[in-house]
């Protein structure tokens, strides 16, 4: 099959439409006219087998996943999808896995509202590549460097799922299928959070924020370096009870603070805008506070505390390259 | 060495600066305000590790074509470029063969004055992908569909040198290294015909445009399909005055027709636009003409022409996936 009849047999059922688009999938370029008075926020992420995903997951969900990473990074902006292109290498034509793939990754593009407008399609090891865009008010975007002393740390929803479920993907042989699978679900199907990004950024809710890829402590440590203040982060709530009941506490923390894949956001705000964040989001918890750094410290960090002690967190984290 | 370092060290040189750009790479997304009244013109190529370029090549050509090949879409539309994006799966952090890259990619940005605003760097088989936008005024793109019937068909420079380096390439031992060098050149180094596809789009000299990825044979007909006309190309203009001697005149046909990777324009025009044309761009060649399907006719085509009769050429062509 032809790579022009495998790009206009599947992709062209993911397209959709967004405002201002002239002209979509087809030449050599496509033709889209922004909205007056707005930014664009873009970002790019790729996924590539065996470091992102593995081969035993369904290609629904690799599909919906390669989305969901970039709509996260819109999310932790506060921006509103528009458009994504698609670069996608692939060993050999499997129409089937294509069909599934894009199935995937159409699901979320209309539930999210975002138009597939472009890409590409080449031979080569299994690689996906999407670039997208989304529109914020000048001005309105949750960077990194807004956190300020005093600011609540804030996450949106639970952490370390996704870490278990990874587990339990690399060690099928010691899983219980039936309690495995919402780990897995977490680890497969991020839900990137759009809404509450959007709410943020449009309320003025929200100062510094960012979505957790890596882990918490590698993710807002981020956040603490671009705003020069130190996060106190209080491990009562990482207890873990959402987890597995065989992880210890030092298993449950690695997973919850250092376990990637999450796709939750991690942001900060003024503790008087806490209450109508939580009316409409129920999720979202407090794990600390920023503050000032003292005259002794020099480095922006993060503070882990037990009953209000500084302790000391033991952590693995994962970054590519790091051999 | 940390993912983070390494993007920070070596993209960063390569990053510059486009009007607009309010936030570069380092946050969760960039952030862009697009100019009032310009639409954006969008494309995504990838080049994959033997597929697009070979081990042997060296980095720094690498880097020079990922760019290349999306700015020759951006050309092929006749728009400005503004931005780029660059996803980058490398098999290990090798900083020699990355600071080369970057060279060769930050050269041509510099070059044709388009940002580096963001992207990703992971782990994988070596595969590049970049997203590039350009700026173009309404209705002023070169869309394919545009050719009309007696239009002159052109191509911005003689064609098949490309494919002629990478048969050199592949047969080392037979090579003339001194005879391969500019052969060699053009497949490494193509070179974006940016100011001639803005001249052809600014003054309205062009109608319908393209860049020759995949050789003339399979992209001109891209145009034919597009705008429902058949394309009477003369062979005469295709002697291969300018290819190794030792080619057969069919061997030349092959390289020069079905060859990919020169990265040319091919175009369409009112022949009363073409002296002024080519006084701008003097290496601009008509190959042939369109007209109209006749009645008998039923399909878009590209008809091959000696001493004003058709006939009938054997090209092989190349398409991903096409096992």
């Amino acid at each position: 099959m032809a790579e022009f009849s495998l790009i206009e047999k599947y992709l062209s059922r993911v397209t959709g439409q967004c405002e201002g688009l002239e002209l979509g999938i087809g030449d050599d370029c496509a033709l889209w006219q922004p909205p007056a008075g707005k930014q664009l926020a873009l970002s790019m992420d790729t996924l590539n087998l065996d470091v992102h995903f593995l081969a035993c997951s369904p290609a629904h969900s690799i599909g919906h996943k390669a989305l969901a990473v970039n709509l996260s990074d819109l999310a932790a902006m506060g921006a509103q999808p528009v458009w994504c292109s698609l670069a996608l290498s692939l060993p050999d034509a499997d129409e089937l896995w294509l069909a599934e793939f894009c199935r995937g990754f159409a699901e979320l593009a209309k539930q999210s509202g975002i138009a597939l407008i472009g890409g590409d399609t080449t031979s080569g090891p299994l690689s996906i590549t999407v670039q997208v865009a989304g529109l914020i008010e000048p001005g309105k975007a949750l960077r990194r460097s807004n956190a300020l002393a005093g600011d609540l740390i804030c996450i949106s929803d639970r952490l370390g799922e996704a870490a278990c479920g990874l587990d339990m993907l690399l060690k099928p042989l010691v899983t219980d299928i039936k309690q495995a699978k919402p780990f897995i679900k977490c680890l497969e199907y991020p839900n990137p959070q759009l809404q509450l990004g959007q709410y943020l950024s449009e309320r003025a809710a929200g100062h510094a924020c960012l979505d957790l890829s890596d882990g918490l402590a590698s993710d807002l440590a981020h956040i603490c370096r671009a705003s020069k203040v130190v996060a106190e982060v209080d491990l009562e709530h990482f207890s873990g009870e959402h987890l597995p009941k065989n992880l210890t506490q030092q298993q449950a923390y690695q997973k919850q603070l250092a376990g990637g894949d999450d796709y939750q956001l991690c942001f900060t705000l003024n503790a008087s805008e806490l209450a109508a964040v939580q009316r409409q989001f129920p999720q979202v918890q407090v794990i600390g506070k920023m503050r000032q750094l003292a005259s002794h410290e020099v480095t922006p960090h993060i503070e882990w505390l037990k009953n209000g002690q500084a302790v000391a967190l033991q952590l693995k984290g994962f970054e590519h390259f790091s051999k």
